[in-house]
């Protein structure tokens, strides 16, 4: 395994299972276990979907239920138990309730997660027949870790983890996190998104202070990505402090908050740069936008316009279909005054062909995976910075493939 | 030509002209004349991309100063004329100035379109030598009516052509129409769309009564296909009315108004099913919803969604991936209420798989071109029809090929 976390950037306090439970008919690890050694303070962002699959319905419930205290986060790739009614429920909760019993805490204290196909129910007996094994497996190194990470991917080609330690009152503070996603990636988390994100520190964070620190951390990273634009029914970002560092931090603290929202716009990148069928990973920077909202209205209707995102997979350097893409994103923008940059070539200047323009250049520089794409639309202060993808014949054949 | 408009079809009043000004690469015609024998009543829609091209701002100025009428409509393919900045507007004037000129007409009276590649100076001194040629091949016939089609073509496969007459107080009225687009495709018309559709009628009509028609039928029609979701900056809707059929009709004429809507219907649907790579045309009804522009926002949510449309592409009754897109619609579902049909076929109900659901016949179904998804929301009387399609390689292809 190419995984090269530390053991010492291992938060301390939990520890970690991966086998294989039947689901993924490739017979790879299905079943993924974090146990918290005692309760771990929790906060959770989930998707804005309207249709959420059964784990979110009962991961919510059981936090409120606890007041914020997770002991067994319990993850199952290959179904996402999403359109699958009151039965998906009630699977769901089983599947919790076995877990309590084998890991030895209250049922409240398990946070469920599945993902995978939607509208196939979840063989819950298959997840239940193999708790004793997960429970078996676990431990805290750093292969763990990476083991866990591995077990949550669908269509991802590779695990993601990153990690960032902290120093707090002369003490070190580890925080590291295990991410998957590679379509249906657009998530909309709000605080209370099939991607799944999990977030772990050996910090003491009350849960009240955890919700603040992850939401100004998700909001700049999570929330400014997507690959297709489909926001899932599944997203959930997971956040556990364990207090084992014996280091309290609170709901303001800079160095953390700088901490997490490093760890998590990593995950976030990673998920971006492993797309389904990605082949150009562009960073949008948008600026000089009447609002910071304006600015992510505008980054979102270029990440998902099915143009864009074509020219750039062609390493074509359209840029016609920018501003098109501007024009229809509802932002009162001027036309004349939008200027556009391709790395540091300028392309578009006053909304026409930049006099310095230099196609050969532009399509030299479109040969790269990673490209920035700086907008100024000239009109505000508002700014944001956006991570999206191409869209490539491969998607469509990754996506297209009829294999139920 | 394969196309067949009856000549008996063809509304008086107009003549037509298709020749090669050198624009497109190919050699293909690519300006083409409507002439209009008197000067006739216009109504127009225009593209709500707050980037438009040259050819709407002059355009939507000369309709304004001529007071609706319009004598001569110009149209090149393979130039949008768009992010042209100030010298694609006054290439575009000149343009207009020597068409007027050689039909004898005022400048205000010639309605300029363009569609093509963005961002490039249009050659308008090409379109100016060509027009003597244009008017020397001016002439009535249904051949002619069909060059004109052909003319304005870009990434099409076909022209696109509907007709419809109906008598109104003994006399017969003619409508024909045609129109172009294959990618770009989310006309967001507003009554003042790189769709471009002209509309032709002998009957007597005033600019206003003329308006409120083509409002109508704009409305249910080119509102309400979508390719990839991509709004252009050139989208125009022309209907001109000659009054050769000698024939007055008023704004609010039901036999006049389900005619031009039928040729709208029909054109709307032609360019759906010649879109970029489209191997599926999907008709989606949406019904009980919370109110009819709800119902509109479910459908485009469906239509702009790229699992929904991989899946269609590859015959993959992956419903799962609609109740997703329903999801994040942003309209108040509720998920446990939603129905589904893929044609006749009981696919969801009450937000999970049907009882009835029966894969290897939704499969069977979908290996159709044509096929309808109703879709019952449970939860109002709101209601739509919306035209779609999938989105295949074959899209990638054609939009990624880098050919500057």
């Amino acid at each position: 395994m190419s995984l090269s976390l530390p053991l010492a950037a291992l938060p301390r306090g939990f520890r970690f299972a991966a086998v294989r439970a039947g689901i993924k008919p490739s017979g790879r690890p299905d079943l993924a276990c974090i146990v918290a050694d005692q309760p771990a303070s929790a906060a959770a962002l989930f998707t804005s979907n309207r249709v959420v699959a059964a784990p979110i319905t009962v991961g919510r419930a059981h936090l409120a239920a606890s007041r914020g205290r997770v002991r067994a986060v319990v993850v199952n790739s290959g179904n996402a138990n999403c359109a699958t009614g009151a039965v998906g429920i009630a699977t769901c909760e089983q599947v919790c309730d076995a877990a309590a019993a084998q890991f030895g805490c209250a049922t409240a204290e398990v946070f469920p997660s599945s993902t995978g196909i939607i509208g196939v129910p979840l063989p819950g007996e298959k997840l239940v027949a193999a708790l004793p094994a997960a429970e078996a497996a676990l431990a805290a190194s750093a292969e763990d870790f990476a083991g866990f990470a591995n077990a949550i991917l669908t269509t991802d080609t590779r695990a993601k983890i990153a990690y960032a330690s902290v120093e707090i009152e002369g003490k070190p503070v580890r925080i590291a996190g295990a991410c998957k996603g590679a379509g249906m990636i657009h998530p909309q988390l709000v605080p209370h998104a099939t991607m799944l994100v999990y977030l772990l520190t050996d910090a003491a964070i009350e849960p009240a202070a955890l919700a603040t620190l992850l939401n100004e951390a998700g909001e700049v990273s999570f929330n400014r990505i997507s690959i297709d634009g489909d926001t899932s029914t599944n997203d959930t970002v997971l956040l556990l402090a364990s207090g084992a560092s014996g280091v309290s931090v609170s709901a303001h603290d800079q160095g953390f908050q700088a901490a997490l929202t490093e760890v998590c716009t990593s995950l976030a990148k990673q998920i971006v740069d492993d797309g389904e069928g990605v082949t150009h990973v562009v960073t949008l920077e948008i600026e000089s936008a009447p609002s910071d909202a304006d600015a992510l209205r505008v980054a979102k209707s270029i990440a998902h316009s099915p143009l864009v995102k074509t020219a750039w997979a062609g390493n074509d350097p359209n840029w016609g279909r920018l501003v098109a893409a501007i024009g229809y994103s509802g932002v009162a923008i001027d036309p004349n005054r939008i200027d556009i940059w391709f790395g540091e070539l300028p392309i578009c200047a006053d909304g026409g062909r930049s006099p310095d323009y230099d196609e050969h250049a532009a399509h030299a520089l479109l040969l790269s995976r990673e490209v920035t794409i700086r907008i100024a639309l000239g009109v505000g202060a508002g700014r944001c910075r956006f991570w999206t993808t191409d869209l490539t014949a491969d998607y469509v054949h990754i996506n297209a493939a009829y294999s139920t």
